[in-house]
């Protein structure tokens, strides 16, 4: 078996031996740039665990993993440039750097390079794995635009903001997890526990995300923090502190909420900070964070796998959990 | 054999079929409105004539010939969003209609449901179409690049603006037509002449474009008359003007190029159209359209199937070469 940190070590390589270096450069640049500003390549490594778990070759989940990564980086470029967002990963954002033609014109480039990369998957395992990432590529498309939908409502239900995530985050781990389990020649009743898994880790890992947004340090996030706070994005942290705030609280985030109010960005984030403190969000969200992370550490317990075999893949999702970027 | 007119019956009939009416309606409807739209469905319409030729069952390639529709409907609403353009088959554009952001992930969900017809074309012909169709998909965004880039550009060579129309008119034209092959058991040799037969129909289909813009009826060409002039658009009509205009002729195209100069669109589309006049750009273009138009014919002949067999391809193109709109 693999350890986690030789298939993130392998991934890493494969993605910089990706060939985008090509003419028409307007177009393929970006997406050089896009690909070479890292990021924790946490998607095709899943991938590859999961093969591992059922089979010792991994060679054969290389290219659909990478494809993973290319999609998952597509939809970053274009939700970057949906929601206007001019860091990621420290450095500017393609329609930043370049512009919004750029950027659009680049980004369904890479998407079609995600299902290049897709197509290389070996048959017979095709057959179930390209209909499986269209499915998740389409859900997340469907995730983005709740997401901005939200964004024009007052109030955001918890239960429509798991929604959201599970499919503008979730169901691409949950991909990952089940395709390298299917390339490694598990049967479908396993591949989708580990799907299973995957949306309750998916579902933990994206609240860790909207945690670390507000709590998070900038010198490892990548993002600038507060950044969810500024535009009013209705999070899990928001949601609850709305339901939980008394009145004077309320109309503490009411008056930063709106936007014809005068204030600095400091401001804003320094309030909502104190009012997330007062009602201990921050408790409340990683209690949540945990129950979702057992209800995925559960979900595997139903594989047909020895502990041994899961070892690396239980590794690395706790791993994840520890993260501050 | 199917007429090119029940081939045409039953793809918009299946168009009409496909699902669009789900949630989140923010992300649908703008794919319902865009197919919904018409055009004249080439695409599909070709796949299936071109499966005909082959098998009398044409039944195996409607999905990839739907796939083929969307995947060009995707393309004109990123590229009206990328160029702008307010108006597309006498509707507003989904950029106009909705929003900037809308367009964007609209467009990304129709590219992905594209890949999701295409996806369900049976086994073994999924093997060569799926690269097939990503392989041109990439190239239509590498034309779109190109076209952006000499945008930027006071000359652009002759050579090059065939090259643009190549990759962002022609190879999904010639896609369509080997795809149906394939899938109608052609054997490699003869969906390649299809494809080259394909791309010069395409060149030639995509002249008869530049000339309908600038010479067409408003009423019937769906789009606004003059705009390849009012953008600057090197087209093929353009590029040979500059090349045979004498001074005066140059300077007042220079004049009319230049943005800083005051003057209204009419003006500006009249004055094109008397320096095209005088130098007979007309007849050139038409010229160039029949030359590709004969050796899209040619190519024909070094298929192995019969006259009467391809009568129905050779009818529709005949049509499509005669279209005013």
């Amino acid at each position: 078996m693999f350890s986690f940190s030789q298939v993130s070590e392998r991934v890493e390589s494969e993605i910089n031996r990706l060939d985008f270096d090509r003419s028409p450069f307007g177009l393929f640049d970006p997406i050089k740039y896009t690909l070479a500003l890292g990021g924790k390549r946490i998607r095709p490594a899943l991938t590859l665990i999961a093969c591992n778990i059922y089979d010792d070759d991994i060679e054969k989940a290389i290219q659909p993993a990478l494809s993973m990564e290319v999609l998952h980086n597509f939809t970053l470029l274009h939700d970057d440039l949906m929601d206007q967002a001019d860091i990621r990963r420290h450095q500017p954002t393609v329609h930043k750097k370049w512009n919004t033609n750029t950027a659009i014109l680049s980004g369904d480039a890479m998407l079609i390079a995600a299902y290049q990369l897709v197509g290389k998957t070996a048959m017979p395992f095709l057959d179930k794995i390209l209909p499986l990432f269209s499915q998740t590529a389409l859900e997340i498309c469907c995730g983005q635009q709740y997401d901005m939908d939200f964004e024009k409502r007052s109030i955001v239900a918890e239960e429509e903001y798991i929604e959201m995530i599970r499919l503008k985050t979730a169901v691409l781990i949950a991909c990952c997890l089940k395709a390298g389990a299917l390339i490694g020649g598990a049967n479908d009743v396993e591949a989708n526990h580990l799907y299973q898994s995957g949306i309750f880790f998916g579902l933990a890992f994206q609240l860790q995300d909207d945690l670390l947004d507000v709590y998070g340090n900038t010198e490892t996030f990548g993002k600038n923090i507060g950044g969810d706070i500024l535009c009013n994005k209705k999070t899990f942290l928001l949601i609850n502190a709305l339901q939980l705030a008394d009145e004077k609280q309320k109309s503490l985030l009411a008056f930063f909420i709106n936007p014809a109010n005068s204030f600095t960005p400091e401001e804003k984030i320094q309030s909502f900070r104190q009012v997330y403190d007062q009602l201990f969000i921050k408790h409340l969200t990683r209690q949540r964070i945990n129950d979702y992370y057992t209800l995925a550490m559960q979900e595997l317990t139903n594989l047909t796998v020895s502990d041994e075999q899961l070892s690396e893949l239980k590794k690395y999702c706790n791993l994840l959990m520890q993260r501050d970027f």
